[in-house]
């Protein structure tokens, strides 16, 4: 491992010597040879598919293992999206002159060599692959093991098409041993790895975040709140609260609770429920919400903890935008929190007082993306609060350094 | 702990709701209540001093520990300072419309609570608790044993001020538990504790960054290089080479090892030489350099991965510019590495190849800090890669979220 790692970093700074051109015609190439390789990776993904099978695996998870032609055509777009992309690295972020007369630059670079972790899906592997050369970042990637032939596969496919390019093939590399052990090693590679990003269940990222001594860019738990005030505009909070719980609820930016001001609650939560009975949504109440309508489960703490990824809401009447706020304080999450209000002083209150890394007013919280948000490409969406928060696009990817130019200064 | 802890993070949202005059009078009272507090801050560090002389402190550390009349005032200024800075938190720092017409605000905020881990000089507490406090940020301090009345004394006149201006006096706290476990079960606290800054020894901050389940930002070594091309101006090079090793030797951006290009060794070496005897500078050089000056003890891999902190310095002959970014990525720590030289391809070479926080051409790696930046107040000289890296100002302290204003939009 020790070695595997000295060598990737040693590519690191090969990496970083390309010009932006050379790096786009290698990740058209790169694209090219996923399509050119269909067969060898889905003949791959079969493997995948048999051993899911044979460990009774989730059909939501055998979907999101599998690969057909189109989803291969679909890996070779996206990493012809990444290399159209403005160039990440060698930006010129800030710049002044001191007092001494120094010139200096703020400039954008590369972080180095980039640990990522993940599960299931196999075009992560090419999607990051791809975004991490982008911005002359060595990638070591950590598949699932139920993904390992397809990952195996495309890793492959993108090596061969470094080394055609007199590129170190260390570029990207799978972690050599995929093991929990060889996890546990690699977060402590502090020497040669600049930055961990877990991506997948809780006790994954709990695990990373405990034991790494790299620094951890987490992408974990959403549990995401929406707040309808006695100034809403009620037609907006339904559909909102409706888009927000059901548009896609296995995802983090779902809503998980829906909190209601107790001046409208009376009023409001029936057409609330059938809203959400018209969409099959399973309640669960809080004992105001249940003494207004009846025959719902009862929530409580272990409930306003759960992040359900499922059709299932909790709904707690609040009193006005403070209770919402102290809510959300004991529960969220930091990722995703919206207020419905039409009244300027309580929505700014809201978005202020909240602490996460997207605060809305008068919209669904499934806004939280980097598609959304207009960043291309994403890395994911990172629940840090440091370096990366929120939608993470590929600048997340980079870090910077100071370039100081002299004219023989000395203190 | 956690109950103590559990109240810092409740402070931290109370000092978020404070206008910045608010913020701004408290800080200005606070260097007044300083100044009054005199005798009895000095009383305090009459202790800590008679416990230095009785565990035989060296005299630096002695002198790093002491406070008279004239330091006390130099705090109540420092935090007059800080309370002039520009407001850190609310600045807008982006902003932009989407394609669905949400207007997204990216905005600075607080990071929340911080942990700060330090040593010796007692003033680390007031200028910490200060650039904390205007940044909205609840700082928990933990200095070292050997100050530790003189930071009691110093808290407890800003906690008074805190009282008296009907804040939560827990804003600015002293670690209660400041044994070695009190940092371990700290440093593990990512439920109420957002960031830890360690300043000290290699080994608490190696320990720290090993252990933490929270964020680290660290301040540690600095390995720091002067490289001399064929190129360079001669008069500039020894003077920025003395001004790099001796203006300040025990300091993070001091020089530690010469780097000679061969191409000139032979004629510049004994030059070098006798400007640093002129100024008492021990020599070490590698096997090249001692065949050009007699008498030098040998510098090799040991020396080469040695930060003196002191007037000592490494002398090493290398194969031009390559050798010179060669011998950097093996023993360079990634803070500061200069460049002498005036060919501009040699030297954009040297400024692009070298991953450190702060590259020069033409100048001494000793104004890599805050003050020579112009950032003002400064936290310390961040060695991480992401959040802050190199000189870090009262921006350090803060992270952003972002604000996204709809009027009903659902996906």
């Amino acid at each position: 491992m020790d070695n595997f790692l000295k060598k990737a970093a040693a590519s690191a700074r090969e990496l970083n010597e390309l010009s932006a051109k050379v790096k786009n015609a290698v990740l058209l190439e790169m694209a090219q040879a996923l399509r050119d390789n269909t067969a060898k990776i889905l003949q791959a993904n079969s493997i995948d598919m048999k051993n899911a099978d044979e460990n009774n695996l989730t059909s939501a998870l055998k979907d999101r293992l599998f690969l057909d032609e189109s989803r291969v055509d679909g890996m070779a777009v996206a990493i012809e999206e990444i290399s159209a992309l403005k160039e990440p690295v060698g930006r010129v972020l800030d710049g002044w002159m001191t007092d001494d007369g120094l010139k200096i630059e703020k400039v954008s670079v590369p972080i180095g060599v980039i640990g990522i972790i993940y599960e299931s899906r196999p075009n992560v592997t090419s999607d990051t692959a791809a975004l991490c050369f982008k911005s002359a970042n060595v990638c070591v990637l950590k598949g699932g093991k139920e993904a390992e032939a397809s990952n195996v596969a495309i890793a492959e496919v993108l090596k061969e098409v470094l080394i055609k390019n007199s590129l170190s093939h260390e570029m990207i590399s799978l972690l050599p041993d995929s093991s929990r052990e060889g996890v546990a090693k690699l977060i402590k590679m502090d020497k040669y790895v600049d930055l961990i990003v877990p991506r997948g269940g809780e006790g994954l990222i709990r695990y990373v975040s405990e034991n790494a001594s790299v620094p951890v860019v987490k992408h974990d738990k959403g549990q995401c709140h929406t707040y309808i005030d006695k100034d809403a505009n009620i037609d907006n909070a339904i559909r909102i609260a409706i888009n927000a719980k059901c548009q896609r609820s296995g995802v983090c930016n779902a809503m998980e609770t829906l909190l209601v001001d107790s001046a409208i609650a009376e009023s409001l939560l029936p057409k609330i429920k059938s809203a959400f009975d018209a969409e099959g949504t399973e309640l669960k109440g809080c004992d105001t919400t249940r003494k207004i309508l009846n025959g719902l489960a009862h929530a409580g703490d272990t409930e306003f903890h759960t992040e359900y990824l499922a059709n299932i809401l909790n709904i707690r009447v609040v009193d006005g935008v403070s209770g919402a706020i102290d809510h959300i304080i004991e529960y969220g999450s930091g990722h995703s929190e919206a207020i419905i209000s039409e009244n300027i002083t309580t929505a700014e209150k809201f978005l202020n007082a909240i602490d996460a890394a997207a605060v809305y007013v008068n919209a669904s919280t499934r806004f939280t993306d980097g598609g959304a948000f207009g960043f291309g490409a994403e890395v994911g969406i990172s629940t840090n609060k440091l370096h990366a928060r929120g939608p993470m696009g590929i600048e997340g990817l980079t870090t910077y350094k100071f370039k100081i130019y002299g004219s023989g200064q000395s203190r």
